[in-house]
């Protein structure tokens, strides 16, 4: 049995990672811990819990110590000396935080208002994206595990990039996010009367997921890519849709059959057939992410949908896709999670 | 590997245990059915099965040869020929619709509208409530499946009848359902601007659940027990919460300590701590029934709140924890579904 | 026109009430403050009313200068010293809070914990029910505006109880408030992820809407009436649904042309046809409080279900009413708000 | 009082205007109609309307016959001959659909399918938008009233396009509209387990809106404009976003004077001010439109958001607005709604 801590499990990615492990049938949660909640048990936070989990909140030290495995899901900037202890010890450690997704310190310090404490460490970081960086992974000690939005942007575009099928550099990205998105913190937007029957978009133009997915989409198409990006609150608990705005000049059915070889081997990618929509409804609570193509047949606007549950495959669910890489599990171990129908 | 079967897979009940045994390391479905939609894949009408299970919908006939256990999920009057043929052939059936629920045959016609055309079948059908009848359920051949707002209502009270601990034999319950419990097939009252940011009761008093509440009661209590029960319609997907007001004598400690007792070795029903609220947020998309208990002390008014989710506790997850008493697995075998956090 | 302040504008009882008053014909709104908000504009909290009113926070002692009539939606034990300044400058006084409620002072000290600073005050306060009190409401000068369940509880049960046709001085109500009877304050039960999708009872048995319940019950029927009043959190933005559960001799259809006689003068109470069960969809927005009646024939126990917006009817629409009926107006001017079909 | 008489009354646009028309001070509905219903009261299918207004559905020419004004919201292709009747009659007529929107034949045949049956009657038709076409509007006899994606996009773009201040024809517009956007008639779709928690494009690059947007886009920057537009249908009752993604060169200050000043008179579109984000909940129930600008900076990206009530400002509240123009009254008689602020 993998022995894994999760060291923030009391916020919504820390908790559904943990809910994941809980029904692993190779991994076991050894310890959890929450700054603001050390000494209580996981189940007086959320009740789901109760007579499942008996764990209770323990010292961040602590969970390095009992476990192989370390997940973090902290806000930005905490994890580098996490992830420092986890190397000396020898442990692997997974960050579902941004702190090591960004290749460069200057796109780190521009977004996120902080500068890299530990710059050597991020030379050996992984972007945990299993589709694109499976080979990678495998052999990873840290592994930055991809940001909700940038999943669905860089699956929706990876086989295209790749194949240089865009004739732009420029991307228009409308994006939609369930309100899971935001955390367990307490907001004004967030309180049910103001958020419910609700809609509109926010960070515009300027949301910090930006520099994670043009780092990952200039890497695909091998020159730099634009993209505007602007991200909706929708008032819905999980999911998350991208509708993708890109120009090229094959056909739908040429990009579509570049889009099904792409992912033939891949069991957590589907390519809907032609003439459906992707919709979160049928990707929530699974590790799936859904993708259909359409064409503005009057100007070759190829438009992109791409739809995964954001505390899954966004984030939880993909952590422990790159879990199994690492042991050399079956990807699918404990992931074999359906959506419901309704 | 149990091979099971299932006749009437298109509706909500059905492919939701469709989806719960595709999760179920010990069966394999082998086959399933539809009147509508025969020659179909489950996947054309549920995308969410898309690259996940590729059965198509077959004649009912074809699905009882290739099972060792037909689930039947259908609209009422249907079931007792499948379930005279299973029995024929040696075959275990679970119904999830009404048929075989009711002992009484007048019961039956007097709610359902509808006599019993093949009585001799019903002398050996075992209501499938688990935590009450689980002795008779190792051996049945012949299981009606609970429906969802009785199997609220039964293990809310079952601990307080079955210990004469209730000083009047009439009950009041206040329900309320999530729209799932109304199936698929379109209505007025199920069109989302209709249905969306609304709350209204339905069927009151008149609710063909009531015979099956009161029958399954006054077993416990030995004696008869009379209910009204209004059940309201919840703007949600999922979930039953039952209100339950009962006059008793004893203490809340003391009752409290009777449902702990009764429940102690129950994997599937909680009971809360006092001072907590059962919620149906928490058991949704498990099999658990989350119980808790209040008092108005003013005048000895016992409270039960006693909810579940309605498409797994109350239908398809109970059917498969009777399958899994039937053939001597450990009760949760597929069943270890943890709710989400949120 | 009439010169209304408003006194805790910033709350949602009171925002509702100034987006009312702005559509109101005969009314004006000079002045609001709020505490938190001093010098604010209210658009700058509630975009809403940008471009449409240009009001600003200002002190409270200054609202009570530049109106006639104030409004106060404040915490319950903040009342008092401004309906003593009303009085003594000869301005009416609307409270919608609790403080003005209560008859006894031993309830108001039992359920909020606080004393009567102003013992004098309470003896003009007048429950601000026009259906019931109406000709005291025209002559008062300070009104305690009803609470939202205790309409539809008091509105829903003022024909039985004044013709003593109920068999039973304890009854039994099941009630459930959308989201925005909680206010404005964050809470973690209000956050969206955790209060959407879910349902479940809260303050069971001890909700401080219980003595003013019982108070006017019990005034109505002169005998002491004693309630089991359970709430019940909706996950939606507005509306309250009363199930009430009430012993009878008399059947169906005498109680129900007992309510129609009660209510043919009412302009704001509507007793649907037998056979339609109100709901809240078709009240929200409006002022409202529609009633349907129901039988349990097999014991005799009618069922009442009475249904407002808890934001209108049940606050801010109400105060109102009231304010039309202190001033000789037509009830209903700047009240016929029509709910939207949908 | 203006007589105004509603052919299809029964859908959600039509009862929505009666609505709106019954708390309207200048005018009166003297007649409604819907072929499905002839015969029944409005409150028979809308609840809402009991007690309120007790018209019942009769014959269409009887409708003519009793109004000055006729509101037609029917499916396309029945509009023409009760325009000709009015006009023969010398009435003035409204029409919420399809039928008079489109300049060319043309294209009403490529997206509508159908020929136009009496084109002399189109030469007059005027694009009832008020904020572009108010001087054609007052002394027009036929009114093609907008469409509701319309009404967000032109709005949206009018100032920029007006001014040339777009550097490309082409632009990418991403909308997502609440469920009354689709009527009353039952579909899969909008079934509530199915739409509840879902969100996902349809119609994706050939919504029947298409060419009304560009006809109108094209004539305010006196180009062709080519769009690509992707609707989104979202979980909500009401209301439409439209995020509007065009190149420009000006920079934001200098984009956001032209809208002000383009707007400066206009009571129903309110320019938000730099930095606010425009939501559907603040103009929910309410006529008017509120814009928020955005700038992509880094490549001059300009980001227009659009909001509206698509059964308001989207539809029965712009037809009652261009009554009031027709009728020479102030333009916010009866539609000074103010939207909720929660």
């Amino acid at each position: 049995m993998i022995k894994a801590g999760i060291i923030g499990a009391s916020g919504y990615a820390g908790c559904e990672l943990l809910r994941i492990l809980l029904m692993h049938p190779e991994a076991e949660v050894t310890a959890i811990s929450s700054h603001s909640y050390t000494g209580k048990k996981i189940y007086d936070l959320y009740p789901n819990f109760y007579q499942v989990c008996d764990l209770e909140f323990i010292e961040d030290t602590e969970v390095i110590e009992k476990a192989d495995i370390i997940f973090a899901s902290l806000p930005h900037g905490l994890s580098e000396k996490y992830a420092k202890t986890c190397v000396e010890k020898g442990k692997k450690f997974i960050d579902l935080g941004a702190d090591f997704r960004l290749d460069k310190e200057e796109d780190y310090q521009k977004w996120y208002g902080l500068d890299y404490n530990l710059p050597e460490l991020h030379k050996n970081q992984v972007y945990g994206l299993p589709e694109v960086n499976r080979d990678k992974i495998k052999d990873a000690t840290i592994i930055g595990n991809p940001g909700c939005y940038p999943t669905t942007i860089t699956l929706g575009l990876y086989p295209l990039l790749k194949n240089k099928l865009n004739v732009s550099q420029k991307i228009i990205i409308d994006s939609a996010s369930g309100t899971t998105g935001a955390g367990k913190n307490l907001s004004d937007g967030m309180h049910f009367p103001r958020c419910n029957e609700s809609f509109h978009p926010y960070k515009v133009g300027v949301h910090r997921h930006t520099p994670e997915i043009e780092q990952e989409l200039s890497k695909m198409n091998e020159k730099d890519v634009h993209i505007t990006f602007v991200p909706h609150l929708l008032p819905v608990d999980r999911g998350i849709v991208s509708t993708i705005y890109v120009p090229v000049d094959k056909s739908l059915e040429e990009t579509y059959e570049t889009y099904v070889e792409a992912y033939k081997n891949e069991q957590f990618v589907r390519v809907l057939p032609l003439g459906q929509v992707a919709d979160l409804k049928f990707v929530k609570a699974s590790n799936y992410c859904d993708i259909s193509l359409h064409m503005d047949e009057r100007d070759h606007t190829l438009i992109v949908v791409s739809t995964i549950d954001n505390m899954v495959k966004g984030s939880a669910g993909q952590a422990v896709q790159n879990m199994n890489i690492m042991y050399g599990l079956d990807e699918n171990t404990g992931l074999n999670l359906v959506a419901p129908s309704f």
